[in-house]
């Protein structure tokens, strides 16, 4: 009974075949039903050939696509700490956990005086408030890069800002140029959507002597990766995992190779302004003068306040080569889930304009002198080769694997470190690079100073000399 | 020069091709570099064949196929106000817009307090805070439909959420079944991940004489829609636009045709408890006893703060039909872009727990008088046929157009009542059902009042009465 008790439904909404104006399913004008005059019951056919007879409910292959590659390696380590000391977690890219690191007063005020404002509790437009995006394009503004409110999309976070942008740009079965090592998202967005990746090689060590040009892009070998389906070429600068600043130089050479294969930029500048006192971050947009780009960015890192979900795109396009389609993609793209919370979007008028400028001395001398302790506590530990970073809040560490034997890469080197030291740094491997681990240069000076300590005792304790002639690489 | 200045560069990244930890390009352990022994120049061929020659970024598929009705609709109408009346604007859907709606003080006061907590500044889990997930599951809980945390997403408003259960459900080529009349993101949503949708009737005017029927899902209709691809079937209750509530028997029949079909339910339930003073609702979860749920909700209707973002999935599952695919699927899907903004999670548990129930009720009541004033106003208008709402916000009015003969449909309908009378409701073909228009229930009263007078001078100047036995449907 129950199973049935719908079948003989009145329909109301009468099909009118010589409508204008049917919908998708056929279904036309409701003259009828308005009149209730003409009321007919509804019959369909039913297609009992093609029902299901039992529940079999998969997961799309979107979803079984998008790989978190940090996730899936820190979920197979047996992390456990040892039990007399206190757990270091030098992994965690959030400047915010262990509250050293506060954002400034002024942009916590910003935030309430947004909220008493009683304006921000509606629908932003999806690209965002007119006023917010106004404020973001004068604060990026430059001469040779200018940018205007219509140039500008907010975003829940630089993660949705770098989804909209390779969604954009990319339809399945193109490919996009990742660095390697690299920040895993571009992968993880790219493969679920069935977008190639192609990772270009950053040149580590061997520049070691000259750390301003620590993790340049090995040119060649990027522009070797170009073919006819490339369709973006992701820039990330500074650069976590490797807290390198490229120089204007490399730059211009990265935007030479783009602009000769005609591959439009996508410069993740969420670390931008994020460099150390004494070092010069130069925007990507400010240097070219034909490659369109998308440069990304937000208040995460700058500002502290990553869980604020605030970022932004940049549309760089003087030679209007990305033109009006591109915007508009970007436009209707934002309107799918829109984008960032509007009270985040009323304060940042002030986080922009307001934030004192000691804030950002304030974070990178510490940034930089935490950076200076690792280095130079590390760099006296035989079988470890730190690379000194210039930006961002990272700090890459060489493994020379051949000198620890027990070890067969970096998951079990700092898997190890952990249950002997309590001191976790992740393996770089989450970054395609073995043989390296990540250290986030955020903690407290005291527990950089300790972790080091206990870096140093787990290191001599493993460590085996090699012999004089040895060139047994994989022993 | 410059073009070549980066052709010889020193390679730290030697290759080693016995090592098993390759990464993707092939690169392989690094030991040389970390030496300084090796070092050895890199030279890779050259693809100049595949070299594009000119600039043609042309935006993906994907921003292409993402349609928004609403827009192409409202911006292809000429909405010229007469400037000798002020405009009223009754196509919102955001109770924020006349400041007559505010959230409560306790509300405001909670995300405050987060703010002040300095604890929410960080990244959360990309499902959102356990302790938030367990407040939310807490407070929809019931003995029919337990919910623990683990069973709760938080996503970047609801669109966010139906965004990922549809992702996590169908696969491109797949097919959802959606409502017609019906908000109209499931289907730019489904479109432009290349899901098919196909749209089932809701039944009409025909019962008016029965409100609390108003709006049924034509049962069988749906039913025979149903085709061996089809993986969702998305019911929304409360109903944007029509401001219908289901009963109890309603519901379970639809469960029935899941059932009978195995096909899992995507319960739009964001103005769900939105029902007016007298009226009951009841969750889809709570009459389940097989059907898998993924039901979506979040503060932004019943609270009052649409641009704050929060939303949630309630993943409903008691059998395990879902099982630990689907769970870990959204879990993998809300690693692309993360969720809410930490602070609005931080306020969730004062948010949901604190807000008095005199604030619950005096939205409903408001709502339901001036649904009331409409309704009594607009049915004694000749060629218009309101039917009354239960729940949400919305309330929708058919138009006889064989009334109406100097226009052609209800877009030109709503664009002349702009042009003469200032009002603007959004036609219904926005939402695939020609022939009536929307009206936001939200707007102060006295501003209802004079909409509705407005609308009434608009017809009796435009109405045509028919002659006894027209049938010129078409006129």
């Amino acid at each position: 009974m129950e199973d049935n008790s719908y079948v003989v439904k009145m329909n109301g909404n009468g099909v009118n075949e010589n409508s204008s104006l049917n919908g998708v399913n056929g279904k036309g004008l409701n003259e009828n039903g308005i009149q209730h005059k003409t009321v007919k019951g509804s019959v369909y056919k039913s297609k009992q050939k093609s029902r299901r007879q039992r529940w079999n409910i998969r997961p799309s292959e979107m979803s079984i696509n998008t790989l978190n590659p940090i996730r899936a390696i820190v979920d197979g380590m047996r992390l456990t700490p040892n039990p007399e000391k206190p757990m270091i977690a030098l992994s965690i890219g959030d400047p915010t956990v262990f509250g050293n690191l506060p954002t400034d007063e002024k942009v916590i005020q910003a935030l309430k005086d947004a909220i008493d404002s009683h304006k921000y509790n509606g629908y932003a437009p999806s690209v965002g408030y007119q006023k917010s995006r106004d404020v973001v394009a004068n604060f990026y503004s430059c001469p040779e890069a200018p940018l205007e409110a219509e140039d500008v999309v907010l975003t829940s976070g630089c993660s949705q800002a770098i989804d909209l942008a390779i969604t954009v740009l990319c339809n399945p079965g193109d490919n996009i140029l990742i660095p390697c090592p690299g920040f895993s998202l571009y992968k993880t967005l790219a493969v679920s959507l069935g977008i190639q990746v192609k990772l270009y090689n950053l040149l580590g060590l061997c520049l070691y002597l000259q750390p301003e040009k620590s993790w340049e892009i090995d040119l060649q070998h990027m522009e070797s990766l170009i073919d006819d389906r490339t369709t973006c070429l992701i820039i990330n600068n500074p650069s976590n995992p490797c807290g390198s600043v490229y120089s204007k130089e490399h730059l211009k050479n990265v935007l030479s190779v783009a602009s000769k294969n005609c591959i439009p930029i996508l410069a993740d500048e969420i670390y931008g302004d994020m460099v150390f006192p004494g070092c010069k971050y130069q925007s990507m947009a400010s240097l070219s003068s034909d490659v369109p780009i998308l440069a990304c960015g937000g208040l995460a890192k700058r500002w502290l306040v990553p869980g604020w979900r605030m970022g932004w795109i940049l549309i760089h396009d003087r030679n209007q080569i990305f033109g009006k389609e591109i915007r508009q993609g970007l436009v209707k793209l934002s309107q799918r889930i829109l984008g960032a919370c509007t009270v985040v979007q009323g304060a940042i008028e002030s986080i922009l304009n307001n934030t004192p400028q000691e804030f950002y001395y304030r974070t990178l001398s510490f940034l930089k002198s935490n950076s200076e302790i690792c280095f130079s506590e590390l760099s006296t530990v035989p079988g470890l080769t730190p690379v000194l970073p210039a930006g961002a809040m990272y700090l890459m560490v060489g493994i020379e694997m051949k000198h620890f034997p027990e070890f067969q890469n970096d998951v079990q080197f700092t898997e190890h470190l952990v249950t002997e030291q309590s001191v976790f740094c992740l393996p770089a491997t989450a970054f395609e690079y073995p043989n390296y681990f990540r250290i986030v240069v955020t903690v407290p000076e005291e527990m950089m100073v300790e972790a080091c300590a206990r870096i140093r005792e787990f290191c001599q304790r493993h460590y085996r000399p090699c012999s004089q002639d040895s060139n047994e690489l994989d022993q």
